[in-house]
Parts: structure tokens; C-alpha cells; sequence
């Protein structure tokens, strides 16, 4: 157990892990210059969020580093286990994890017939991994991640996450998803899984046109994309771009989904789902169920088919926004 | 503006109304001792969620009061509107509240055709007045609300609230809901809606399976109560309890819903909707849409038929927990 006073730097650290004797050094100032921290706790400011913050008792800072593209920490935290932090924003507690990674990886995965092949940007930690990996008509697994070091930190500190790379189908590139995917074949992939952070940072492209365009590209006719979008209380305004931009790009179905993830800022994320010109995807009715009886080891926690179907339905406010952009 | 150093009590303050011209007094001590507070910003912090805290930004303190049974506190936030806290937790923002009251009033209303006769335990901000006086049906409207400095301080502050009250069929009681109950003749309401803060502090009796018999009898037969049931992600034993006290006191149907409300802990609310036994009620399909055209003025922000059946479709994990009560 870490020291009450303890406090967590959001970023601007150096390359360090602590040894257990270690007192790690105080500094409370946030990206935009405000005091941050709880004494004890780690807080989550962001301009991308103005005005409100989570924060998350400390029991124990794991590991603080700077990587080639981003500042990485991971703490054991008092109530929702490890939880892993890139510049200063939760990317995965290990309480709530289940619900990020089982939607982002199934709301696409079941929607289609017989997934052989799948491709995964981002998503280093291994989480979606582990979820894609649960079918069994999957062949190949490809996934880019831009950053090395949260592999690494991945398999050292989040066994149960990066267990997704212990599965034989999985090739791991190590570098950027947009080359990446402007090197693949046309249609090679039946789906591309973006598991990316925040549009501020390594993952800013993964949001733009050209991206989108690279991914319509990579898929096969009637094959599916599922991005990480946001937030429908904090980001309409993302939202509507990235709806624009898919209803001009993919020619068979453009959809938004979400769910809870309580250590997700406004506690809800969002994907986007759509489909290229080909046979048709209808995403809220899902063709492929992933039965429990194949996953007796690990059953899901989170995804259900239920509950698939229920992440389509958007309360009004931004369903009128969203319909606005897809037509 | 306030000083960004002004500091926010969550609890423990003497009944003030701060002039323009004050300077409120720094405390930093949350209930659990620690250092609790960001400079400048309101930390909800409570043994209900321990080991995380979310924060708004505080502009400027608009009351503090203490009443009979908790203490008052209303802020303007930099970016959620105004914000009511009653003993420290977040009740309702001006930016958020939407998705709460709408789905309170709407899940039991829209769920049972031509309600006449409502109750409404707690809610004394009048929000979900507002809500239950868009059904034309409707012609009586009781309200039962402990703490009669909550709809003064409404009144003055939340005036989109508390217009709820202005409705000529709304009948204000000042008392204990338990008491009130009691003392209804039997079968008198279609539907009754509790609206209360958790079951630590002036709420508690709200929770226990007294309250949920007298609720009861107060319903016609084919009635419906929906009550505030707190997270799925913190409070799956309280759920729990709550199940299994309405499994036995409710003949009709039994169900757990939630939505999504980003200033609540964990992001969610979940809502316990029962119906007496007597017509049977399928609150999955709703029997009576609220259209738009009968609220011109003011749309619906949240609230839809597709939001309607989509709230009771559960995560794995608290379907397990909620079905294994239900039967």
C-alpha cells in the first residue's frame, strides 16, 4: 500500500519505475494548469472534458514512463484494480474493462457471418484481442499498435488483457495503423476493429477522412468497421464528423452504438459501425451469436445479444443530431 | 465568478446565503477524513463509492443552508449548469437532468394506458412533475417531499425544474412519503414514482420492503411504482435486496432498468419498475407513446419508445445477479 499522500502526476514525467521504496514525487499541475490531484488520488483533467474530473484513489503507482509517442502510468487503485493511464486519461481499469472491450469487439464480430479475417489498430493492451479471439471462425488476427512500450507494459502488468497475445492467430505490428493500412491489399479484412485514445495525441489520424477511406479500402464487400467515438454528452460535435465523414465513405450501413464504462469520461462510450457496399449489414439485429457454451473458461461478463441490439437505441437528443448526418 | 480558490464543503456547513461580496470558507475534510477537495471544485466524495470521486468545476456557490434532515448546497458549475448537492451528493445539473427525470417519469407512465391518479415520493426539486404533467391523461398529480427547503431553494433556482409545480393539477405535501402512504386509501394511484436521494440518510425507510408494501396497497390493481435503484456497477447487493423484497410484495412483473446520467457515480441509474397484480403490464413494450406533438413547447431530450425498451436489457453480469431474485 502507497503512502495516503502519495500523488499521481498526470504527465510530464520521466522514464522511471519506481522500486517499492520509492516516494514518488509530487506535482499538481494538470495540461491546463490547474491543480489537479486529490492528495492520494489520481485525476483525470482534460480539456477534452473542461470542467469536471474523475478521479480514482492510489494505492500504489506500478509503473510511470515516456514513451516515443506518449506518457504511460499504470496504479493499483483502492477500489477498481489496475488501472492504465496514457497522458493523463484512463484507458483500462481492470473492474470495468469488460464492458470497453466485449462491445467494441462483438458489436462488429457477431454482426456479420463467419468473421475469417480481422484487423485491430491500436488496442495494445490486448483487450480486444482476447474478445475477438472467442470466435472461432476467426483465421487471422492482425493488430498495429503505434506504441511498443504499452505492449510491453501490457503483458508485464495486465495479465488477464494481454492474454489476447498468447492466441497463435494473432500478428502483432508494431507501428502506425495509417501506413499500415494503406499497405494491405484491397478487401483483405471482413473487419477492422479501432481501438483508439482520445482524438488529441498518436491518435488523431484514426479520426480523419483519409483514415476512414484507408479502412473502406482494406475491407472485403459487405465487411465491417467499428471505431471507438466518443462520448454522446461530451463530443456531439466529433460525433457529427465522423458520422458525415462514414455516410460519405462506407456505402452499406453507417451506425452509432454505445455503452457504460464507468471510468470513461460522462461514463458512456461510443462506436461507430458501418459497413462497406455489399451484401447488407444490418448491425442491431446480430446474425452471428457468440454462445456461452464456447466460452466456458471465460464467460463474457458484459456482451449479450440483448444488449448488443439495445447499444443502437440513442436518446433523442442525439439520435436527431446523428439522423441528421446520415442521410 | 468565483475566486478559483474557492473551495466547496460537501457537508457540515451552518445555514448561509453567501452575498455576492462573501468569501466561503475553505474545508477540505470529506466524511472518510481525507483530503477531499480540488481548489476551486466540488468532489463527491461518499462511503457509497469509495476509492473514486467525480468533480465539477465551481464557478460560484449560489446557497448553502442546512434544513431539518440535510444540508443544501447549489452551485453554478463552469460547464454542467447549475448543480443541486443534498449532504454532499449530487441530485440533479441543469446539463444532465434530462435523462433522469424523463426516464423516471416515462418508463412506469408510458408503460400502462390513461394514468389518472400519480404519486410522487421525494422529487421536491419538481422535475419529475414537469415530466408526469406531459401526459394528458393524467389528472391528479400528489407529491409527498420530506424536506420542504428543497422545493423553496428549487423554486428560486431551478425555475425549469420547478415549473413542474405551476401544473394546476400538482397537490404539494410537505411530509414523511412513509407516513403519507400509510394513509392512502387503498387502490387509490395508477402509478407511483419515488424519486429519492440513496439509502443513507432521510431516504433510507425508501429502500426497505415496509415502504414497498405500502406502495402496494397504495395501487390499483395493474398499477405501477418505479423507484430509483441506484448502479449496477456499485451496488449490485443493494439491487439485489430490492429485488427480492418487490419479487415478494409485487404480483404483477418485476424489472430492473438504467440510463445513462454522467453526474451520477459510475455514469448510470438504474430504476426498479413492478406492477400490482391485476392487468398485466409488459413494461419492455410500452402501451402509451408520449408523442412529440403533444409537447411542442418543450421536446423530450432523452426520453424515446426505442430508449424505452432498450433500458431494461441488462449487462451479463447484472442479469445473472437480477434473474436468479426475479424468480
Amino acid at each position: 500500500m502507497a503512502d495516503q499522500n502519495t500523488v499521481v502526476a498526470a504527465s510530464d514525467l520521466p522514464i522511471k519505475r519506481p522500486r517499492e521504496e520509492d516516494e514518488v514525487e509530487a506535482t499538481t499541475k494538470a495540461p491546463d494548469g490547474i491543480s489537479s490531484v486529490i492528495p492520494g488520488w489520481f485525476s483525470e483533467i482534460s480539456p477534452m472534458w473542461p470542467g469536471e474530473a474523475h478521479s480514482l484513489k492510489v494505492e500504489k503507482i506500478l509503473f510511470q514512463g515516456k514513451s516515443e509517442y506518449q506518457n504511460i502510468m499504470i496504479f493499483q487503485s483502492a477500489t477498481y484494480g489496475k488501472v492504465l493511464v496514457l497522458d493523463g486519461v484512463i484507458q483500462v481499469t481492470e473492474r470495468d474493462e469488460c464492458a470497453y472491450q466485449e462491445m467494441i469487439a462483438h458489436l462488429p464480430l457477431c454482426s456479420i457471418p463467419n468473421p475469417k479475417k480481422v484487423l485491430v489498430i491500436g488496442g495494445g493492451d490486448g483487450g480486444v484481442l482476447r474478445e475477438v479471439a472467442r470466435h472461432s471462425s476467426v483465421e487471422q488476427i492482425d493488430i498495429c499498435e503505434i506504441d511498443g512500450m504499452v505492449v510491453e507494459v501490457s503483458k508485464q502488468f495486465f495479465p488477464d488483457l494481454a492474454v489476447g497475445y498468447e492466441d497463435p492467430r494473432v500478428n502483432l505490428h508494431v507501428g502506425d495503423g495509417v501506413a499500415f493500412l494503406k499497405a494491405v491489399p484491397e478487401g483483405t479484412y471482413d473487419a477492422v476493429i479501432v481501438d483508439s485514445s482520445d482524438p488529441i495525441g498518436p491518435a488523431q489520424e484514426l479520426f480523419e477522412k483519409p483514415f476512414f477511406e484507408s479502412v473502406a479500402k482494406a475491407l472485403r464487400p459487405g465487411g465491417v468497421v467499428c471505431t471507438q467515438a466518443e462520448s454522446i454528452w461530451l463530443h456531439m460535435h466529433i460525433i457529427e464528423d465522423i458520422v458525415s465523414n462514414c455516410r460519405q465513405i462506407f456505402k452499406g450501413s453507417v451506425n452509432y452504438a454505445w455503452t457504460t464504462v464507468p471510468t470513461y469520461p460522462s461514463g458512456v462510450i461510443g462506436f461507430m459501425l458501418c459497413s462497406t457496399g455489399g451484401p447488407a449489414v444490418d448491425f442491431r439485429n446480430p446474425v452471428n451469436p457468440i454462445e456461452d457454451k464456447d466460452n466456458e473458461k471465460a464467460p463474457l461478463k458484459f456482451y449479450n445479444k440483448e444488449i448488443h441490439s439495445a447499444a443502437f437505441c440513442l436518446p433523442s437528443f442525439a439520435k436527431k443530431v446523428i439522423d441528421s448526418k446520415s442521410k
